[in-house]
């Protein structure tokens, strides 16, 4: 029989950008008693956090929640809202945007992929200067949609998703706005209604602070609409049926209940704290990481101050370094998971998460054991990225909650 | 804030045909830590899983697990066998066969619903007879698929899924042959490759007890041969990447980490125990709970004695009570929940769930329940049917534990 | 390595007069993370905790909580209180009762046990007449204290403290009265200042629904003053120094933090439900149990129905029957466990626990188990007591919570 | 209601020398359901604890479990072995030998109380040489016992029992030789038989990792010896019945069931990792901790590197810094508890705990808070203390388990 408590002693950092570490009290909320999902203590739970959901995306607007993991809530976006054959407009900004822009290919739409030339696309954030450069050669409006990532957890960049709606604007373009803000969400600001996007696709084990398992569809009025006419078949993840069902409360088929408790919990608990100050304290550990890879000499994988990503940073290794042998010295040695380098960056850079149920101890932990294996690992140092990173924890208070 | 402890004392109880109760122990294995999905531990771990799982559905060909719930699984079975248009023969047992049926036409295939005339199709199983009929007169092979539920959960009837394959075979026909045994799996028994089952599909909190969010799909080789030129668009559902992925324990996405330590958990108590000991426990549940009904002088849904479910019963009200207003009072009166009549079914019947994480006296406190809620909503009974079900479980021990 | 999860499916029924089952909201509560007993948080929680638990005893005296089970608070009792020689007046209720006295005696006090005759004693409550005569003989005041057991958990004999305390008044005799009620606090009504109690004695693993480990003494003026110059040898015990440490919230010693977690948390389940309503859950759950006895043709430990206990009942089995068989029977075949007979009721009877974590239909699963095993043991029973017992709930129902 | 989870996000870092954090493997075995203490089942579970507990204390002997907190069996060793008026021989080494001292007068006993002169004896361990020539002095052989605290948890010195034995044999004197250990076992070296130890003294919220509300005593056959005789009252600490049930696996009243699950588990992961290599963990951390002091160029409480002890590590504040406005700094900005300075020592250092579910980046996080709260409080470090940790522990890894 399979051990499932595999270290011997302490707690595991889980320092990966998402999964995030689960607070207990989202644990402890998710172990109680799973309850008829269509009796009425089910429909007053589902009403509450039907309610409260739409104010972290901060829209007034329906937020579909799926008993599916994010990947489906991708699926979901461009099964509502395209046709087969439907022209998309893809942008690369790292590995994630990649994986999205192969599955469009797979349901059939014909994405298109833009981005900067060779890694650059991957070490800054969306160009909406480029985005409208296309948009305005599409004078026939054949693009239905245009698709971006906002935090990008492959790199750690935070796309300006409001000038990407500027773009679509300026470009007089009717094409729909869709977002992945599946790292983004809770940590990182975000505003569905005032940037004007269409469908915000979220999930739930990484600002949300629960396991992974559920996922999530902002959906603006002109992406409800365009769900009526679009024919890519849908079923599983059609809106139409749940967002009839979810006016009492319900879903139109069994919903992962215990999951639906601990986001009930993981509302009240970034409400209790303020929103605005939640998404603070991950500025502030982001502030204090980076100023950690500055004292160690290294380079951080985001080139564009302007979007460095306040969720995860990518720690980019000399030239002759296996970041996936770093990596697994810090495993084995401190037994801290960080997360690899995907795709193009595989190899060359790791990323730290700074999310979840962390604190500035926490995170000076996992600085330690960044510290402590890259000099095992042999990767030259300037200087201590632990004593940067405290002494600028310590110059730097949060202001006291609420 | 919402309160999510509705009941001020007391354990409530949850006789509803799925979610089934979960066993404290599987909501403990459930609050471990999320780990790194990309691990080295999660790779074990997955690739125990995949092991173990596979004598569930007594198959030697591979399962695939989807962080979903069951209704996705369902329309992973059809995206992944299935082109648009393709004609497919489903059978109509109840309110699931229906949802079924009516999601296939939303994906955009062309189901045709058999079935016993009126209301019988819902008190009796599948009709092997029926199929073979239908299959003989499909000479040029059109149908590409039978769909048919294993266990109707809104019925609480166990159709004969050998008799199926046999009217296949004697049909002569090559249709891929879909099995929802989502209520089914672990409390009834199955047999995915001596059955001849292309695809099975199942989930998580029915007899493995889990809470909702976990689905399967076990697929035979000519399933999967299928798959690759089936054309309905699939991502998140198909099986290639998934199957791929799966050869070292790993998933293409991220899997739902907790929910899969609770399968884990659910695994060791079920073979703990003995897959044939909790097939066997559940059928002496179904026996008892059967003597209550007989000895009220009250109706059993399924009327057909050899496709009795083990799962779960349906109880049929006298004409003139509408049977959710005795649910209403049960719940309110003894804080348990009952299964609603659904679909044709609607206020005709209850139903009584017998799987979970239950014991003999779970179920006497259920009839318990059942009875006294039913002399308060002025159902006529004949006698107590707890006092027959106690009996029945007093002079029908189970062979002791293995 | 133990198993410690014995029972292959469903949850144990613990119907025991104590440990009684603890709600998952306490063990929840009690899965918090241990804090330090000298910061600043645990004093917050000791002052809360130390305000609420007054009112379950009914008091504005202080209360004293050990961090050790029921017996300790026994010889807190005796230690502070009284000197080496010290005469005190016990009754014998039954089997605690007599415990209490053997502790006297080792204590080195000279306790005069006084009772019913023969086994009547056991049957009935405290005489009040008998202590009030007794009081009177003693001119001298050479007795010190009075010790009764207000719910004695071997019989299920809730005495009547008030007159206990009449017959020291009419006496006009100046000892201490002391009281336990173990088993009886917030489950069966209790007034420690209005009956002018002197020291209280409980513990956390009955009505408080907590797991044993915890214990109490409320304390009037005169017995802190009597604790003064009392010379047993006392330290852990001793008042004073917890008394004054209790001011701020903390303890002199080490406490039982996540005990008193738990403490929290039930608590406020009993004030959120409402104590009065509390108690008259017990009443009519064990006026339900009776019910049943009733209509098994079989007699009840205690025979004056003015002190049936709300906590527990005791059911005499027939003289050729050995009570202990009958519970090894149920015990094995349902999974139920129920309190022996204990010192002169060993094989006489049984005892029925109807407190903790409970509801009617636990009520009704363990009626059917103590059943359907008397049947299996031979036990000639009149009639159904399950339906009896069924009939007087759904007749008596409760008043909505507060 | 107060609200129990008082830290905003992450978790807090309790790094007081005990309670120590709880792992949640240990966590999750106490939340299992409460049994019968009368059962089958909890025979099974008390005699599997009282064979593995002897292992921890390296004796064949039997281990007195109480239901009780640590001071608890203080007094229980002090109660079984002595009678009023007895003179015992009792060493000062800091805070909790003084509490010990004041108990023993309080029970009514002779303590004479030795040690090194002003406040020497707070910076070293027992001095046996004087407890030698002490005996000597004592022709008449009236001293019945001695009485040594083996780690002192106010200082972080580990002394030397061994040393202490010898001494009383040198002196061929006939005193029990009674030891505290309630924070040092599981984390420092203890040999209970092969010392000569009479009662061995010790508490589960240290090195066994659990919450308080349990302790022990382990006893030799002269001390049960001297139990039959001894004439201070004792009932509930009494030996001798507990003794008697736990042949059985019980005990005479109430354990505190849920702990016990707590404490087999603890036992579990103990052996399951090897005790030697859980007492070479703890000596590696403090040697880390220790770097990290030096570092800081700062002075550790204890002068005698022979005696540092493995559990804890007094720091200690300059001259003009009071050491309790540190720690407050240090728990308001990084959440972080570090224990007090108690008595003597109080605002002169604080205590750093490095015992219970910890690992090196635990130890690196406390040490981070030490050293940027220590900045922010003024106190002049010469170094970095975690990176002199770091070093240290990536220097010196552990050998593999086992």
């Amino acid at each position: 029989m399979l051990k499932l408590d595999f270290h011997p002693s302490g707690r595991h950092f889980l320092q990966i950008p998402g999964p995030s570490p689960v607070p207990d009290r989202i644990l402890r909320a998710m172990s109680l008693p799973t309850i008829d999902h269509r009796g009425p203590e089910f429909g007053a739970l589902g009403l509450e956090i039907l309610a409260k959901i739409k104010k972290v995306f901060k829209t007034e607007n329906p937020v579909v929640i799926y008993p599916a993991s994010g990947t489906g809530a991708w699926e979901a976006a461009l099964a509502n809202t395209l046709s087969p054959g439907d022209k998309v407009l893809m942008f690369e900004t790292g590995h994630f945007a990649t994986l999205w822009h192969k599955m469009a290919l797979r349901l059939g739409v014909e994405p298109e992929f833009i981005g900067l030339p060779g890694y650059e696309g991957w070490r800054h954030g969306v160009q909406a200067d480029m985005i409208e450069a296309r948009l305005e050669e599409d004078r026939d409006h054949e693009i239905q949609a245009v698709c971006v990532v906002h935090n990008e957890t492959s790199t750690g960049v935070t796309s300006d998703i409001a000038a990407v709606r500027r773009a679509i604007d300026a470009a007089g373009h009717p094409a729909l706005l869709l977002v992945d803000t599946i790292s983004g969400l809770a940590s990182a600001d975000y505003h569905h209604d005032e940037w004007g996007v269409d469908v915000t696709i979220s999930g739930s084990q990484k600002g949300l602070m629960l396991p992974p398992g559920m996922s999530f569809n902002a959906v603006s009025d002109k992406a409800i609409a365009a769900s009526r006419t679009a024919s890519l078949p849908k079923s599983f993840w059609a809106w139409d049926e749940i967002l009839e069902a979810n006016k009492n409360g319900y879903w139109p088929y069994t919903p992962n209940t215990n999951l639906l408790y601990g986001l009930n919990e993981s509302l009240d608990m970034l409400f209790d704290e303020g929103l605005e100050h939640v998404l603070a304290r991950h500025q502030r550990w982001a502030a204090g990481v980076r100023q950690a890879v500055h004292a160690w000499g290294l380079d951080i994988q985001c080139q564009d101050p302007a979007v460095y990503s306040p969720v995860l940073t990518g720690v980019v290794m000399p030239e002759n370094i296996d970041a996936d042998d770093v990596r697994k010295i810090i495993y084995e040695r401190f037994d801290l998971s960080l997360g690899t380098g995907l795709g193009k960056a595989k190899g060359k850079m790791f990323r730290i998460g700074h999310l979840g149920d962390c604190n500035d101890l926490t995170l000076v932990a996992t600085l330690g054991g960044c510290e402590a294996g890259m000099k095992l690992a042999g990767v030259p140092l300037k200087g201590s990225g632990v004593v940067a990173a405290m002494d600028y924890f310590a110059e730097h208070p949060l202001p006291s909650v609420k």
